[in-house]
């Protein structure tokens, strides 16, 4: 059992409708490994700069992740600085300093090499090229991006794609790698340019998966305190890769049974400010949570059927 | 087992993105009864004028849809006209003529009184009011509404919510019912004023249910080829009562399974041009697709919740 991250650790500034800008511990590696961390010992590669303060060390290091790949250059850590609209979905990025990321050359410490699990989260795609060439064998491999690096990096990209189990994209990332408008074709043409699998990420709406072996429908776990989604995402690929890691079946059922723990991580991700809330998070209540979603799309399909053949 | 359905009769002049726009049986009365027409036998209340095709009656009648509410005005029928856009989701309403519809008081025949199911389709809500005194005891009762009449008629159609089994509604009208943003803080605030249970219709997203026995979550079922969306939100209300009519149980359960029958209804209204495409589901595509729907969210709960209990 072994899940290994490569990302970003950062500093956020957020903006939440109405409030104060508050600055606050982020980055994508940062909150896959936290969400990660419920289940899993998540190891981490990433950079941060001579800012980065010790308590942040020390909290990453009671979660038990894995810091020998933590790198800290000369430099500034990754800044962000994000305002959320009123419907704390839509949100403008204010300001990014890439600072010492902008240099960033992922060293993966031998010792974690042909890790079980991998995931590559949103760096360029020659660096994610890198990882993969640096850690040998692995098991099942999750990949992240943004349409910076689809539209800017295509031809590295795509060169991933067979390389990748488990493709995280949202709607419009689906469409501007397959240059198809309809979600579900879009994902299948993705399919076909090598992803073994890809989810597709629809925020507050859930996901769908799509594989080969078939589909698959994750709605929204819904929350009525929506604090700060950021993270959300990371949350949701965080609690998937985690789950794959412990449980070790990487066959399509399992997939489906991972996304589920996704979802539930990505919703309690949402209803707090900082991976320091999600950490919080007690096993007794996910695992409720977890009860609760699988009731909710629970609906006695045999008597339906049933009812159905009148 | 009745069913009975008051609603719209229309002609629709529907653009769909890079077409010619084309003129079409519509209303929502129309697409409820086609849609229920595949599991029960609706009987219709509304109004057409002189224009209204003998081909249209004989399209409804074949449906073994009841006709003898269904009044012939002197005038013009209810026009809708409406473009889409790219997407095929967002629309602009070009003209609405209400032609004999403006002066439309339904009457039910006395046969149809106490109806097992009645759906009160999208009309002015002192007209819902008239109709659900007019039929007397009925064992369930669904309500669809829009905008207009929450904002213009807000006194009646609250007067309404505590007749109300199932309201159906959009993410904006239950924002606009209740005046809370988070759609789950405001269809719960929907029960608190008499409502037994929400639906919250979310397009291609699917659906959310709402009541005092608990949530239920319907992703949409996704399909690959979208023709035309008009008419799904009703043929969704079409499936989802026709379903119970048929059961004739009217408990949670009952309902969250009815709700899946409408998902998938939806589902299939999307894929043609109009409700006698609709018409021409065959009932064992239709179980096949409840099937699939049944699979997608099938996550095997028992194991997952084994598993984090690790």
């Amino acid at each position: 059992m072994s899940l290994l991250s490569i990302g970003s650790v950062a500093y956020d500034i957020i903006e939440l409708p109405g409030k104060e800008p508050v600055k606050v511990l982020g980055g994508s590696a940062t909150w896959f490994c936290t969400a990660a961390s419920l289940f899993s010992s998540p190891n981490l590669v990433a950079v941060v700069g001579n800012d980065f303060a010790n308590e942040d060390i020390n909290f990453l290091r009671e979660r038990k992740i894995g810091l020998d790949g933590l790198e800290r250059a000369n430099g500034s850590t990754f800044h962000w600085h994000g305002r959320y609209h009123e419907d704390l979905i839509s949100r403008d990025s204010l300001r990014t300093d890439l600072g010492v990321f902008a240099d960033f050359v992922p060293k993966v410490p031998d010792a974690w090499h042909s890790p079980d699990v991998l995931f590559l989260g949103n760096i360029k795609p020659d660096l994610q090229a890198l990882v993969l060439r640096q850690v040998g064998d692995v098991k099942f491999v999750g990949l992240d991006t943004i349409e910076l690096w689809i539209e800017t990096c295509r031809e590295d990209f795509e060169a991933l794609l067979p390389s990748v189990d488990l493709l995280f994209v949202n709607d419009d990332e689906v469409r501007q790698i397959s240059l198809e408008n309809n979600v579900l074709v879009a994902a299948k043409k993705v399919l076909s340019m090598g992803a073994k699998a890809v989810v597709v990420k629809r925020g507050e709406h859930g996901a769908i998966l799509v594989s080969p072996d078939g589909l698959a429908l994750f709605p929204g776990f819904p929350v009525e305190n929506i604090v700060d989604p950021t993270g959300a995402g990371d949350s949701f690929a965080g609690g998937t890769l985690a789950y794959l890691d412990l449980i070790q079946d990487f066959g399509f059922e399992a997939v489906k049974r991972a996304l589920v723990v996704g979802t539930v991580m990505g919703s309690f991700c949402v209803q707090g400010f900082g991976p320091r809330a999600l950490a919080e998070v007690k096993m007794t209540d996910f695992r409720q949570r977890v009860a609760k979603y699988l009731d909710f799309v629970d609906f006695n399909g045999k008597q339906l059927l049933t009812d159905l053949n009148f």
